[in-house]
């Protein structure tokens, strides 16, 4: 059977329809009966599968069904994806897990691809101490303590009103009232009506694409950046114009080009301490893009997810501006914790207005509980000083880290600062990444920050997770394994 | 001045821009422009105020903003909104609050008309002892109790996992077990893979729009049905098809017709104590329906927001079809507090995937916390019991608010059941409800159900909050003075 016919003659995974009623997600099901052939060989290796609208099609499943099935079958190593051209029974057998044969054997066999998925699941799931690649602080970095305490504080002062209503749609007011302060420290000023509380800085992001952008609309973003705000856009039917990002900020001329062709109504950025690259905008810079965006009618959403990990004097676009043509997104996950789900919008008051608006018809209110914790530990000063510690402890792991980093040979491509380094490592780190996770090490590939999925020899490292010296000796081994 | 010059000639509130650094909101700082030149009766009675449009445009601002200053002028009770002419300076003076002249005085002032935003601002601060048309239980009505212990509990049982981790996409894995089980006892089969946490009931609305639906899609709703859904299905650019709710269900034969004639895509319906009917779709009904999106391809949403004031075997459309064609959502706003924000849906594995994908790229998670304290609630059967006590209080109520609405000459036009009956009172009550605010009550006039907003005699009452003798005397004089 050689791959046409394989891809002409094997629609069906095999016989029977799959049973929407079995306690197994149907994803599952079609993955299974794949996974059955391949192992009796009548898919052999190398035979292409058919495409995802075939496939969905035969079954009488979606799109998404099959996507997932053939997701599985790649993780579980039965099934490669070669560029435009589908998926394919892997040539060779997966390796079993820290076989330590791997980065030896030579030629190093082709990995899978990976995509956002890995990572993001990661994001859910992973073992932190394994996961250099993490986009979080690793839970035992969190102040524990300070949220079991608050939890506590919060049972007992909330008053009927707190526990038994919907809140209000803005969010809670103690809590904005907070945040107006809070602004002021990094030369915001917005008053608690033009703040708005969501469901981390990510659903306010959300809002914002509903809000302010139609499908088929252009939107600049930063290339690098961040794989789930591209999804997002794209998802939502948005045109991404990526921008390269450079140590003081984005390329203006790229930047103008863009604008002059294709008339982006927004540009969706992470001003300080920007993910990956750690690179925060230059000033000049910032009083640039700004004006750029006045003379050309553009919204700016300055996503800065990373606040409390930078200085309060590192400049935001939203303080040069005051919120004129920007709209300001931040949150409470990196820094406090992901489980209370609290970020937050400010925005001239008209566009608070739509936003909330949107909020209210989309889930009325966010919880008014979650909101008052954080309030909590803002009023208290309990987050700034936890913010200090960290900042300092995260120092120490920055500077063990770039010399382990440097000792393997890597080398940073900008100026290693906040949470993140981005590290070139001079092979493919999407061919790195599954030798590595292979061998227990979740590591996050250059491919997963590009907008146009380039593969490249660049990842992403997180300073408080990638300070083990094994982790760095084993990437130095499957460095040198995937050159051969 | 009349009334066209005033149209053409006062688009300007006052001279001089509005200032965006104010601490005011724009929509403030322009209602408070128009309200001063009214006073001073620079714009006289009657005068016709810009257009919308007209008035954004030339004061540089959002028409959300203008909407919004117009919103404030007339809950001051100085413009009037004539149906499809714009809006006029009011020609009478409105009157003092609880003014007892009011219902005395005749001809009636032409009340400012009603829209949902003072429903929905009432329902997040409205005091509910004079909130006859409330949607929600009243505070004093839920477990305070059970509400702060179970957060003492939350706070004490939290592992380190739970409180520093984003938690899973699909919701915590305890309450969707949790859920799982609570759904076999409305026998519905739903493994926990199969349900999904969402920010209360309204959240997993909005997703399932979001997934299954494209701008200019038909969509089949009750008639009457609840403001807000219909406005976030506009909102989302779908249209409406409303379909005639009666005792058993919807009218079939209407349904048909209408599937034939525009093709729609999905059916949000609410099957069990209907709001604002209070009706429970018949058995022989649930079946038809079902044959019906079958024979159409017909996605049906069925929103069982009501399911705990009701009896376990009320029959659901998801549990005659086992969510083949049906997507289940539910929530604990109304029963439990809907300060948690928790709410849940229930679909195919395959619909499943996509709605998670779906949350995951609009906010990652919810709150794995708010999601534990509703799994505590469940596990422990506290909020079963909860529900019966309240059941049997509702009943009561239910014979006092029959009792009294009737001797008011009102009459129920369909049975009294669960949390809302459904009144005729023998007068337009959009023209009720603002002479009954005047009075200090807030009422839910039909219109609000209307997904054509046709004004009529109808209004929504919870039982709840609607006991109070005095308001039904003060009803009573109110619309024999408008009968006049």
């Amino acid at each position: 059977m050689d791959t046409s016919t394989a891809s002409a003659g094997a629609p069906a995974a095999a016989p029977g329809a799959l049973s929407r009623n079995a306690s197994q997600p149907l994803a599952q099901q079609l993955a299974q009966r794949f996974a059955a052939r391949i192992q009796q060989r009548l898919l052999l290796p190398g035979a292409r599968l058919p495409s995802v609208r075939d496939c969905a099609r035969h079954h009488g499943v979606s799109p998404y069904t099959v996507v997932a099935a053939y997701d599985q079958l790649l993780a579980q190593g039965l099934l490669e994806a070669r560029k435009k051209r589908g998926f394919f029974v892997r040539e060779t057998r997966p390796l079993p897990s820290r076989a330590p044969a791997l980065v030896e054997s030579a030629p190093a066999p082709l990995p899978p691809p990976v995509d956002a998925s890995a990572l993001i699941r990661g994001m859910f799931q992973a073992d932190a101490r394994r996961s250099p690649g993490l986009g979080t602080l690793p839970a035992e970095w969190l102040d524990l303590g300070l949220l079991q305490s608050t939890l506590r504080r919060l049972a007992a002062q909330a008053d009927d009103a707190l526990l038994s209503g919907y809140g209000e749609p803005l969010g809670d007011e103690r809590l904005r009232r907070a945040l107006s302060r809070r602004l002021l420290d990094i030369a915001i000023q917005a008053g608690p009506d033009q703040i708005m509380s969501t469901v981390g800085a990510t659903h306010g992001l959300d809002l914002i694409t509903r809000a302010f952008l139609e499908p088929g609309d252009a939107v600049l973003v930063d290339d690098p950046g961040w794989a789930i705000e591209y999804a997002r856009l794209s998802q939502a039917g948005m045109r991404l114009l990526p921008v390269p990002r450079g140590a003081q900020g984005p390329d203006l001329p790229v930047m103008r080009r863009l604008i002059e062709e294709h008339r982006p109504r927004m540009y969706v950025t992470v001003s300080v301490l920007h993910n990956p690259t750690g690179a925060t905008l230059g000033l000049a810079h910032a009083h640039q893009v700004l004006q750029l965006a006045h003379e050309h009618d553009l919204l700016i959403v300055e996503d800065d997810t990373y606040a409390l990990f930078a200085p309060n004097h590192a400049p935001r676009l939203a303080a040069l501006d005051q919120l004129r043509r920007t709209i300001y997104v931040s949150g409470f996950s990196k820094m406090l914790s992901p489980a209370w789900r609290v970020g937050f919008v400010a925005a001239s008051p008209d566009r608070m207005a739509r936003l909330t608006e949107l909020k209210l018809l989309a889930s009325l209110t966010t919880s008014p509980l979650m909101d008052r914790a954080v309030a909590l530990c803002l009023e208290q000063g309990l987050l700034r000083k936890h913010a200090e510690r960290i900042a300092a402890r995260l120092e120490a792991a920055r500077q063990r880290c770039v010399r382990l980093a440097e000792a393997a040979g890597c080398r940073f491509v900008a100026t290693p600062a906040g949470l993140f380094g981005w590290v070139d490592v001079g092979v493919d780190t999407e061919r790195l990444a599954p030798v590595m996770m292979d061998q227990g090490w979740l590591i996050a590939p250059g491919i997963l920050f590009s907008p146009t999925r380039q593969p490249g020899t660049l990842m992403r490292i997180n300073f408080a997770t990638s300070q083990d010296a094994k982790f760095w000796q084993m990437l130095e081994r499957a460095r040198e394994t995937l050159k051969r």
